[in-house]
């Protein structure tokens, strides 16, 4: 948060336009009161604590960035325990810290995992070591070979009953563990899937806890080959983390390290399937992809905030009567990049926001034994993880060319986020792949429409299908697309009648894998539109709601119907080969968006401050609150090495000897 | 190139598919069996170079990057006068080093500009200093705060006629020059922007010669204060040049150092205009932009080449019978993904080629005094710039997505080129303000259309506007989209009638200027209309040539049709909303271009075989020749700094505290 009053605030202006209550906005951001209270305080302490200084990433050699994140993620923990600090704190600290580290796996998959697949016994003996970080681990599965096929991995577990334990081996170099975060230098221990063998017989892929490294030295254990797979997209970005490789040469371990909550094997090498619902594996997957979009959100608020604030400041052409040149953000086409943008990262937030709903839902109801509404919250969180992390790569970028020249520079701070963020786009689930699960699970929904089943959730829109495959849009006047009724029907009948006429061509075909594998380009992009319904529905639903704070609800509907709107444009060719619309409605649709980001712009600014990040964490010249731009590039500048001296090294080896080939005599001075 | 017979080729099997010859369709990319000839003996001279070394790019420092640029800088040097190259073998030379460095200004910009700008005296006395590098130049034309408004550059250079000296002065922060490449550390020389003024009379901005630091010891010469703007995107990429910030303060040169072609400031101050036309500046920019499309063929096509290879490589699910997994290239949703990127990679060469023909064209013209089709040209250049860089970056990206995880990986090759092609975006005219100056060539095109001057080039559809606003797509069959005359049609219905609609638009409000500002968001998506046109038209005057090799012109029919029903589907509501086609021709494109897909399949490999590049310039170990992925990714990873021990630096200080807190005695195995 920047010291207002103590330096000029070149934003003022801009914020003295706004037309709502920017602290009521920034608790709906947050979530609620308590939430940004939270997430407030823990971004102060991180932001105001020297050691977590981040505006020298880009310049570090890996070993040091590396050693320096280690250094980081010690003083964390140190600072948690200290401060005593709870879990939902302590989470929030991390996040502050704003730098991928193997605490990121440690918690976020490595614990889950023991969590969702450990039984009780398992979890008591491991869960304490891992909660103190006695050990710290990762979470195994990629390969060199398999990633997306999970059931392709080649690793073997095999049961040896004369010594109780299971030999852990890579029997290929493409069986090399490959990818894992935290693997590379700082895991004791890994959850490693492999394929369980008893009796000479598979049974597919299981979890294991195998520990990798001596717990005196580091040093790997016997038979264990690991390192670090090598350097990654951008300067700092991902570097920090070190994703690893990891063979094993027949590596022993006991019978119980197996994570048995779903099935055993017994002593004497017998398998067997408890009666715990295997489905709660996608319980837990719900649960990491809920985060996922809520981090997707995070991001594109991020970048947005940056460029929308230096758009602000950065004034360029359309000077009158030598007056001060137009800010940018004035300029339309800069406004139809952006504006889009801010109305994504709130429908993602708000979207979020649901999803965390949906999980502790389905969590209720596996508990009761009810699975019904699993198969839709899996295929909805699949989708959503697919659609927001692409949004918000993409996102970033554009954020980035938005700022001109100096978005380039790692000083404006998106060149790392982008590099750090877009492979969201592919692990926990590459984005196509995922696109094609939802597409299954269309298809399947609109084969069962026949044979009775209702569906449920966020396909519930199918039960309808009769009348979205022929209402007609009613909208006569701009002004009719601001009604959320006729822009909910709009994008239900163009994802129905997407997804059915995909369903449709795909039976035509005689076996139903080689239709879906003909078809699998227009189911994608039937995936696409059902899930931007989704975050469209979730949105109108959002402000429904009561929301407090003079103006607050008002620019949020601008919001939503800009979000809507500029989804409708992009995609006018769905909307119109399907009937949905005809092209005079369309037009229509772009004059009210028109108008939109008109109403947008003298919000901007207040609803990118609502996002309540501080300078630290948006370590961005571009972005500082108080739009103090030029100074601090400049300053920026100087810290580079290269400017270490004048005359760089290497002058005398490489540019001297060129400057004074046959010359003879010259002057210093032309 | 690979050393075909020594090792394992993996891609034989592709290679064996390929139904044209791929030694004819090398010289068909290459452009003339004399251009194959050079660039593939300059790539492999460079290729076979130790010095040239490029895969440990990732992991330098910045300062050590830089100074390998410098030394390679001097090398390539070296080489090309031992080797007695001529222009062209030293211009393939020096982009086969492949590393962008001061010499890439240099020769790029500085020595044209004096070329350009420069009076026969003034050529006479800088262009063999240049030449020769005796000097080395830059180009200063950018400021911290004005890049895309060039009138709006601050940095002065007053006439002093006491002295006969120019005096260049920044007066302020944001006039400091900011992004110049090879002006941070290496040039001695730059060709300066500023505003002239003699006798307190402004007459905008000049170009002027000045020497920055001393030819002795390379220190920078009084009142002259110059550095590196510091770290940019990516790891290697873009950082081993040194982009640079300047400031004058007071700083004199002698008058004829002002380049003087144009107009001269006499010995008493007096600023004549020659009779020189002005027009010449936008000849030397056709030149440049020319360049930007050639290069923006070559980035595209080598991330194509390495996703199409690795594509044929990898192999994930689908495997039957417990026989080998399915190649994703097989997969229809990446090929709907990568296939279009290899149609536009020579869509976009054969518009580059044809770009070089533009430009002897208005060079001649230029001296005959005929100025008619320069602003055609221009616009034309201008929005090609746009479009195929911004279709590049993007594309880059998508081939990185497409392989997956590993992508992800700088041994991949693509984060590299991602970083260090983006900026091609926002250099030599932000995509977007490029645009903007199409639309107003397109608008005043479209108001003196009345007045009864023909259009001209690109333009001279507009012609037949009467017909092309009312025609209709005579569609039938998928296979009627297969005909050339239907295509070209239905992309000049396209973009009349957005360009039409949107001048009407335009002119029905009061103020022009104010009517461009309210639908330059349309204004934009009409430009996109034409320059798509364009490129879709010069592929099919492509083949309308004669093109000699068995099946070489089907195999590039089968991609001009994909580059054109690729574009139609993306923009369907375009076409859609002009009722250039209707619902069914739309879905009849699709059909085809699904079988399309089918056909480029079997020919994949091979066409990107044809762009005849060796392993050392793709440097990804993803993309090589022999297709032998996985042991080059495995051994690549251990070469990283990090793996130099096995207990990562810091382990001490900032693991073993955490694992051994509060324990008094564990044994270091669980
Ligand atoms: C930064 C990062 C961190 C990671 N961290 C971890 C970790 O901690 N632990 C861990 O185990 N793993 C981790 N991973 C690995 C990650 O989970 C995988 O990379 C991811 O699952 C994608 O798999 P892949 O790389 O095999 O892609 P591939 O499946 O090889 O994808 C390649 C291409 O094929 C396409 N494709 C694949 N299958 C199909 C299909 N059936 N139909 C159509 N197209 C298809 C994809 O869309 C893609 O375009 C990480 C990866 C990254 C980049
Ligand atoms: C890697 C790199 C190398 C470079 N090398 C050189 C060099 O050697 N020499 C040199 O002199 N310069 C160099 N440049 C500078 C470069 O030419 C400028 O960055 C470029 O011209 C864009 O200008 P800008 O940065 O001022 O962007 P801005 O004009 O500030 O753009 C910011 C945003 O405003 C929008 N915008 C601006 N004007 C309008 C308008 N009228 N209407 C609508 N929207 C508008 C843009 O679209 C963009 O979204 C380099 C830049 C880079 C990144």
């Amino acid at each position: 948060m920047a010291e207002i009053g103590e330096v000029e605030d070149h934003l003022a202006d801009e914020r003295r336009k706004a037309e709502f209550d920017v602290s009521a906005m920034k608790v709906v951001w947050a979530g609620s009161r308590h939430e940004l209270e939270i997430t407030d305080r823990m971004a102060r302490i991180v932001a105001s604590d020297p050691v977590f200084r981040k505006d020298n990433r880009a310049m570090l050699s890996r070993k040091e960035l590396f050693k320096n994140s280690l250094k980081k993620a010690a003083h964390a923990w140190r600072r948690i325990i200290e401060l005593r600090l709870t879990e939902e704190e302590a989470s929030k600290f991390r996040s502050s810290v704003d730098e991928a580290c193997y605490p990121d796996l440690h918690w976020g998959m490595f614990v889950p995992a023991i969590k969702g697949q450990g039984t009780d016994e398992q979890q008591k003996k491991w869960l304490p070591l891992a909660k103190k970080l006695q050990i710290i681990g990762c979470y195994a599965q990629t390969e060199l070979g398999h990633g997306s096929n999970v059931q392709g991995l080649e690793t073997t577990a095999t049961f040896d009953p004369e010594t109780d334990e299971f030999v852990i081996h890579s029997p290929t170099l493409s069986s090399s563990k490959w990818w894992p975060g935290g693997l590379g230098k700082a895991s004791t221990h890994a959850v490693v899937y492999a394929h369980l063998i008893t009796n000479g017989e598979d049974h597919g892929i299981h979890g294991f806890i195998v520990q990798l490294r001596s717990l005196d030295d580091h040093s790997p254990l016997p038979g264990i080959t690991v390192g670090d797979i090598g350097t990654k997209f951008g300067n700092g970005a991902y570097n920090s983390m070190d994703n690893g490789v990891l063979q094993f040469d027949h590596v022993r371990i006991p019978r119980d390290q197996m994570l048995m909550r779903i099935s055993q094997v017994t002593r004497d090498g017998k398998y067997l399937v408890s009666d715990v619902p295997r489905q709660l594996v996608y319980g837990t997957m719900v649960f990491v992809r809920q985060t996922i979009v809520q981090d997707a959100s995070i991001a594109l608020s991020r970048a947005v905030c940056i460029a929308v604030r230096y758009s602000s400041v950065r004034r360029q052409f359309g000077s009158q009567n030598g007056g001060p040149e137009s800010q940018v953000i004035d300029y339309k086409t800069q406004q139809s990049r952006l504006f889009p943008l801010l109305a994504s990262a709130y429908a993602f937030r708000f979207v979020g926001e649901w999803l965390k709903w949906l999980y502790t839902d389905v969590t209720q109801r596996l508990q009761a034994n009810d699975f019904s509404t699993l198969p839709e919250a899996h295929a909805c969180t699949a989708g959503l993880k697919s659609l927001t992390t692409s949004v918000t790569s993409d996102g970033i970028e554009e954020c980035r060319k938005l700022c001109g020249g100096h978005g380039y520079l790692c000083s404006s701070g998106l060149p790392e986020l982008f590099a750090v963020y877009v492979p969201a786009c592919t692990y926990e689930g590459d984005n196509n792949v995922m696109l094609l699960q939802v597409a299954r699970f269309l298809l399947k929904t609109v084969s069962s429409l026949a044979s009775g089943h209702p569906p449920v959730g966020t396909a519930s829109y199918f039960g309808r299908a009769e009348h979205l495959m022929q209402c007609s849009c009613e909208v006569r006047t701009a002004d009719d697309w601001l009604k959320p009724s006729v822009i909910l029907e709009a994008f239900e009948a163009r994802a129905a009648r997407m997804v059915i006429a995909c369903a449709k061509n795909v039976s035509k075909t005689l076996v139903l894998e080689e239709g879906f594998s003909e078809f699998s380009i227009d189911l994608v992009e039937a995936a696409v539109a059902h899930c931007q319904l989704i975050v469209v529905s979730k949105f109108i639903e959002k402000l429904q709601q009561d929301i407090p704070g003079s103006g607050v609800k008002e620019a949020l509907q601008v919001l939503c119907s800009v979000y809507a709107l500029s989804l409708l444009h992009k995609h006018t060719g769905d909307f119109l080969s399907t009937g949905c619309i005809n092209p005079k409605q369309a037009s229509l649709a772009n004059e009210q968006l028109r108008s939109l980001y008109a109403q947008v712009r003298p919000n901007a600014v207040a609803l990118v401050d609502s996002f309540n990040y501080t300078d630290y964490y948006l370590n961005s010249a571009l972005g500082r609150y108080d739009g103090n731009v030029y100074p601090t590039l400049y300053e920026a500048a100087w810290k580079d090495p290269l400017n270490d001296s004048v005359v760089p090294d290497g002058y005398h080896e490489y540019i001297r000897p060129l400057l004074k080939q046959q010359v003879t005599s010259r002057a210093a001075r032309l």
